[in-house]
């Protein structure tokens, strides 16, 4: 039954509500299960009947429990709770996420492994610009672009690992990648309302435009990024591309190929927004500049993010603007208020003057590519050519491609040995462009450990192995 | 001269820059003065070419500086900083706060007292979350909607304070105002691309919308808030409004025009975007029931803020959203990640679930409230019954009516007295709507004094009286 601790922080009816929402997805309480009341359920555990009503509504309202009126609250079928039109599955933690159990190996992409956060540097460099006379600029509303020491570190750093030429003036610090392109899609509004995505592609980056009211024209992805010849016979004046670790295919646009982009660009007064979201993470090959070094007509947007090397709750990202826009810019958003805490961003900024980014890069990238370079020797080892390896060499992840299984069995045959692997699918803008043939590996969460013992289960799970005992 | 020194954490590109900027500023470097070529600065400062280089592109862009192809840097007239196509101001440090002398005393509005964010508090907050082990969520992307354990505090908050009714599951912490209504112009797209704003309104406002490709219905605003029969009238279906204190007139729209609201919604399949930007602060009399308290059929979006009652820089928002809208919100939003860092929104839950929000705002509001008095018997006994005030009794502003002066000379005159009021103008979507004939005054930033003082310094800029010996 339930147990309530009136000396924990988290708030009674949140010990309610999280229980039941637990007993529920465990199964202890099956479809139909009448909850008791709210009378008497308050009277039990001796709390308001607030208390308990709060915790009910919140479960109906993310579709747990249903209330028929004058009759109580029901569990829903788990099952059916995303079709259910009438019950609204919390955005928050997914559907998915609460029926399932807990993996015993979890492939997911974006999560970084908690080892890999500063978190005594990161701490230091909040406190020591919380100690400053400078934090009275709490109080205040910021500069509309961001940090100015911020965005000082930001060009220094772009400049020497990507090339990427610009001022400060030309940066805008962002709360994410999504933000950034909300913003862009307010931008264009009046230049063209039809952008070219990659197919496939990040598929959080084309909802942003597509919720916008833009027309999305999907390009075909080849082993050298998109293809050029689609994008030209496109009527797109925008083109949003990931060249150099395309999401997901992994595909790398080569240097040549980047510059008849650019041509593109100049000859049809296009706009090319270069999403360099993982460009810090390149293993055993050197890295092919921006698209934005190759421009000298200011038509690339350049977009980067701290969330794949150093922590994806900081929600920091920035844009780099050039001339031609950036006046447009300045005019269409001059009311708007950046939209990073000050503290964040003073801290990165302080982070990045120490020295700190540096030495942290440099350790995390190292991390990251022994975990890659593990991932690789072992699907080689085991695996063989029974499937192929898409994107490797850069990155937190890369698509593995199989002959002869479809992705929903690939996924479910994981799971059933406690193995999470992922969908790529929703990244298809139109599903026939996908022989639905291949997952997603990410793994950056992991240690080299649990990624060799994870792809040893994966082996059994979709081969009929049993290997576990071989390696 | 300049002066570089090695042992500051700004970098020397950034001192460079800033001591130009500011002697251009200061008039120390007058219009066409030619910069020292990069390569003899270079060598004057001992510092890399780059280093000048980069501090005169910024100069550049931000327009201080031009560049004449083969000749060199030349300082711009300032005061064609705006009107010269070809320089970019800088959006960040606007060219008013660039080129203004400091004030005596700022009548800012929207800047709170340093003395008046609980920096100590702050850091405990900050630095028990980093300690707890929940903290390694730093290093994942986490619930779209914001933590659960805020929107359960947010939610308390809102329902012992304005009567709002929700649960968790409706709320979405968000960064800032404006990145709220981002969101609503993406959810609304589909039902309705008309939207009728106050007139006058925060303009931050209405941008958002424009520059979604909105069309503005500006709705006169009278003493008791937004005019019903011309709402009624248009072809709104969606209206913004800050019923509360509307911004920037002050009005306060009673009760029973509330229930006329909330039933022009329900007649019309309507939608009010309720913005109750700063309904903690009401001084001397009961604040009214926020709308969404009245709305049984899902009408109302509910949008608070703590910009103005904890620190603006925190970028911290939420919006409430009714079931049905709920349902859209979710669907078309499935893939956007919160914008606000995780760290920051633990901070604020703990915050508040150690009941240090509810002691914070309890003082807050005395001091604001002290402050509002002083400032409306200052006001009484200097200016009498030459100007008309607006909006008293609640929030962080009033304005001033005038019967024979326009905005510009007012702030003209304040500025010669070294005191700085702000024009209302902007607020307007027609400039025909106004006459001309206001200022905008906002006090969170300034001591009871200090509030004494400039407005005795006002009496005499715009009054012609010396007073100063008087009070």
């Amino acid at each position: 039954m339930l147990t309530l601790d009136n000396r924990l922080k988290e708030p009674l009816y949140l010990q309610v509500y999280r229980q039941i929402k637990e007993m529920i997805c465990q199964g202890d309480l099956g479809q139909d299960y009448k909850l008791p009341s709210t009378r008497m359920l308050a009277r039990t555990l001796s709390v308001g009947r607030n208390t308990v009503e709060t915790a009910y509504l919140q479960l109906c309202s993310e579709g747990y429990v249903e209330s028929k009126t004058g009759s109580g609250f029901y569990v829903n079928k788990l099952e059916n709770l995303s079709n259910n039109p009438k019950s609204i599955p919390a955005i928050s933690t997914s559907k998915s996420q609460l029926i399932e159990k807990d993996h015993r190996y979890n492939f997911q992409y974006g999560k970084l492994n908690n080892n890999d956060f500063p978190y005594k540097l990161w701490r230091k460099c909040i406190n020591s610009i919380l100690a400053t006379p400078e934090a009275a600029l709490m109080t205040a509303y910021n500069d509309k672009q961001g940090e100015i020491d911020l965005r000082f570190e930001i060009m220094k750093y772009l400049n020497q690992s990507r090339g990427v030429t610009c001022v400060p003036a030309q940066i805008v610090i962002c709360a994410g990648t999504q933000q950034c392109l909300m913003l862009l899609s307010q931008l264009f509004r009046e230049f063209s309302l039809e952008i070219a995505f990659e197919e496939p592609a990040y598929d959080g980056a084309r909802e942003v435009f597509v919720n916008s009211g833009y027309n999305i024209l999907p390009i075909q992805v080849k082993n050298d990024g998109l293809n050029l010849r689609q994008l030209e016979t496109s009527k797109a004046k925008i083109a949003y591309l990931t060249p150099s670790h395309q999401f997901p295919s992994g595909a790398l646009m080569p240097i040549t190929k980047r510059h008849k982009l650019v041509n593109w660009a100049i000859q049809n007064n296009g706009i090319i927004i270069e999403d360099d979201y993982d460009s810090e993470l390149r293993y055993n090959f050197r890295p092919v500049p921006a698209i934005q070094s190759l421009d000298k007509t200011g038509q690339v947007i350049y977009i980067g993010t701290f969330s794949k090397t150093l922590a994806p709750a900081l929600r920091l990202s920035y844009l780099v603007l050039p001339l031609p826009w950036l006046a447009v810019f300045k005019h269409k958003f001059s009311n708007y208020n950046n939209s990073v805490p000050w503290l964040e961003q003073k801290a990165l900024a302080q982070f990045m003057q120490n020295g700190q980014w540096e030495r942290h890069l440099r350790k995390f990238s190292l991390i990251q590519k022994r975990k890659h370079d593990k991932m690789l020797e072992t699907l080689h080892l085991l695996f063989g050519n029974r499937v192929r390896i898409h994107g490797a060499n850069a990155g937190l992840h890369i698509l593995l491609e199989f002959v002869d299984k479809d992705e929903a069995t690939l996924i479910n045959q994981a799971d059933a040995q406690g193995i999470k692997v992922y969908p790529v699918s929703k990244y298809w803008f139109s599903p026939k462009n996908y022989e639905n043939n291949m997952i997603l590996l990410g793994y950056s969460s992991l240690t080299e450990q649990e990624i060799v013992d994870g792809l040893t289960l994966l082996k059994s799970a979709w081969f009929n192995e049993e290997t576990r005992g071989r390696t």
